[in-house]
């Protein structure tokens, strides 16, 4: 065993993994450029990728398995961008659509926002389904356009490349079928692989917890953030993470263009309460990163006057115009096309919205055609819900809660009974609950 | 989760595994005729036995595992066969050549034994490779050519076909090339699903224990061997285990013809003592598991009876007859060709032998061409290793302590070092520790 360290065999280092080892930067090196030509077989990185949810991988490991997979594939140049480059990323939730609202109001802020989104799948929907809600918008720009637009009006919306971290995509599809989904390393790495890939210099992340969220517990969603946090750290980014609240939807809809709208709206200087602080903290987060703002106070004060004097609303109508886009939805969000077919949800019983359940909401607007079940599913931009109460509202007997949109009559019937059970009504006020819970930097 | 129990996915079921969840029998048998069918990918049945490594299979599930391996192809119906059959199966070791005396003295006393055995691979040999130094003889039988056999002379010895347990020679593959291979349901259910399928009514295991063995404790291998029994039984066959010590290779030779010959002398009266020990304890397990010795003593007895009579000589001699051997070897175990290359080992000082390390010998005796490296290597029946002391001995300065065989010379010098240093003197006598260290029968 002691001569064979050097050169170890695959199923040597698995059963190193196994038993709980430390392993070296080459052999992490060795593992995925193997995954990657051949030389190790699916059959072994699904039994290491199991070794691992059992075992863990230290900071180390799991900053050369991020570097790995990001070396992989293409790493986007945007060293030509002198102003500092902040990425957001999201952990997905159900009504999620701050990315949105928080690029062009970071981009008017002064920050380079090079955004690479990914599209919906399952409960949770994806920016670039929302993002093409926006008749005309392409966002299948190629690199060079990516950075020319960055340069040009600091933020491009685009999809993740398959040019960026294959070993990523590759490694998650393959968890996904094995069981190995739920590793707190391996989900740092597949997040920052991609993340490092798009030339950043700082990132911040939401995590998000609660029923609608991937990560359902406080404890849970903090290790995940720790461990992103020290990661990018050590892999020599700024990165720091918001734990935010998943435990209801995000505003009042879910679905691409109702959901693009409430987002546009934010840049009107409208939009829920909810969503407009959620995307406030996280843009004050990403000025901190890029040294624009030393205090919250600063951060505030910039949004605020970005927003208010409608600079951020013009980049954003800048943006979609030079990505295809017809800028007359930035300005009139409620024109945005929507699904024909529509039927209403009335309360039933008199009292206050204790609870809306985010994850039956989002299987429910699944249902009704705005989401996939499958990777190769198309979405229907028009389809969604829009919530008429929030948590803390009181409501009467028959008033209404929730419209539904489909373009096909009978997937209306199949979501009306998820989406009423999902509404918990009660006798008691609801206490207020903020959507950020905490902000972690080390 | 609930509703999906009965129709679980098998990334549900990975997961469910991972979560340390008891598994249902028909979870068990979808997942091995998936796995057979394809609609089980590989990368997902080495994601399995890495969670199975981890949190382990209850009896119920072992059961369940070897069970439908064992029906994954053809068994083999015996029940035309009226006498008590019983098996014996060692977990591999080194100069074990138990099997080739075991088999014939058992049938003289009356035992059906239809015997499987397997090929060598790494340090331990096989039972087919040192049959086949025999000349002449066969190990492939046709099912209908081993029933006859068996029905005629009580035994037959022939090779595992591929039409037995094929779930578990596939399994068997990935587990080896994914750091799987330690697990101790697994282990079992992959013993038992091969015998089990050979249509015994009892087996007997004989688990070794040391350096040259698999299991390289006591208590891992006594929990394997506890595993295999109750397994077994609630598969609805009699079995026992022995637990045998491992810490220095059996008998006097290590290498095909060399041991077959060794074997041989047993049926002789003659042959090394710790040999004889071990295959008598063995066979006398047989007999009780076959109903024919209600107590050791009087398995003994009839043991010792057909070997000084001659009974067993004269079963083997027709055995190899009936697969084509010369039986002139039976009667002259001496004259089994051996390599043409030789050379001897000398002490280099006097004392007590007191170690021989089983597990460099069987590697130094691979290297001069009695064993394989790959399952698709051959092997030279007449290379090997013959000591000329055990543990215990007293040797002087320049006595031999070894004759190594080889067809090529170049091989014999690279075995020589390797065989030098397994060998242990000291100035005080070792105790003597007898083969068998303990009968596990529930």
């Amino acid at each position: 065993m002691k001569q064979a360290k050097r050169t170890a065999s695959i199923s040597e280092l698995i059963v190193r993994k196994r038993e709980g080892a430390q392993l070296t930067e080459d052999d992490i090196r060795g593992l995925i450029s193997g995954f990657m030509d051949g030389t190790v077989a699916d059959y072994q990185m699904s039994a290491f990728a199991m070794a691992v949810y059992f075992q863990g991988l230290d900071f180390d490991e799991t900053v050369a398995m991020t570097l790995a997979m990001r070396d992989s594939g293409k790493v986007v140049d945007l060293d030509s961008i002198q102003i500092p480059k902040v990425d957001k990323h999201s952990t997905g939730g159900v009504g999620d659509k701050v990315s949105i609202c928080l690029a062009p109001i970071a981009a008017a802020c002064g920050v380079a926002v090079p955004m690479m989104s990914g599209r919906g799948l399952g409960h949770t929907g994806g920016t670039l389904d929302k993002l093409e809600a926006i008749p005309g918008f392409r966002v299948d720009l190629s690199i060079p356009e990516f950075r020319a637009q960055i340069r040009k009006l600091g933020c491009a919306l685009i999809g993740q490349t398959d040019a960026l971290a294959p070993a990523d995509k590759r490694l998650y599809a393959l968890r996904d079928v094995t069981g190995t989904v739920e590793s707190i390393p391996l989900i740092t790495s597949s997040i920052l692989s991609k993340k490092l890939a798009e030339g950043i210099d700082a990132l911040v992340l939401d995590v998000k917890v609660g029923r609608g969220a991937f990560m359902r517990t406080q404890s849970a969603a903090r290790e995940l953030a720790r461990s992103l946090v020290r990661v990018g750290r050590l892999a020599g980014k700024r990165v720091s993470a918001v734990l935010t609240d998943m435990n209801s939807p995000i505003g009042y809809t879910v679905g691409n263009a109702l959901e693009t709208a409430e987002a546009l709206e934010i840049l009107h200087g409208g939009g829920p309460d909810d969503l407009r602080d959620l995307t406030y903290a996280l843009v004050a987060e990403m000025l901190r990163m890029a040294g624009i703002s030393r205090t919250e106070t600063d951060a505030m004060r910039r949004i605020h006057q970005v927003v208010a004097d409608g600079t951020a609303l013009e980049r954003m109508r800048r943006i979609v115009e030079a990505q295809g886009g017809d800028p007359a939805f930035v300005d009139e969000p409620s024109e945005l096309p929507l699904a024909r077919h529509r039927s209403t949800i009335a309360a039933p019983i008199e009292g206050y919205i204790t609870g809306i359940d985010p994850l039956e909401l989002g299987h429910a607007s699944m249902g009704l055609g705005a989401g996939r079940l499958r990777a190769e599913d198309s979405v229907d931009p028009g389809a969604g819900i829009r919530l008429h109460a929030q948590i803390g509202d009181r409501v009467s007997s028959g008033d209404q809660l929730a419209t539904l949109y489909a373009s096909r009559k009978d997937l209306l019937t199949s979501g009306v009974e998820r989406i009423a059970g999902s509404f918990r009504i009660g006798k008691r006020r609801p206490r207020k609950r903020s959507r950020i819970i905490e902000t972690i930097r080390r």
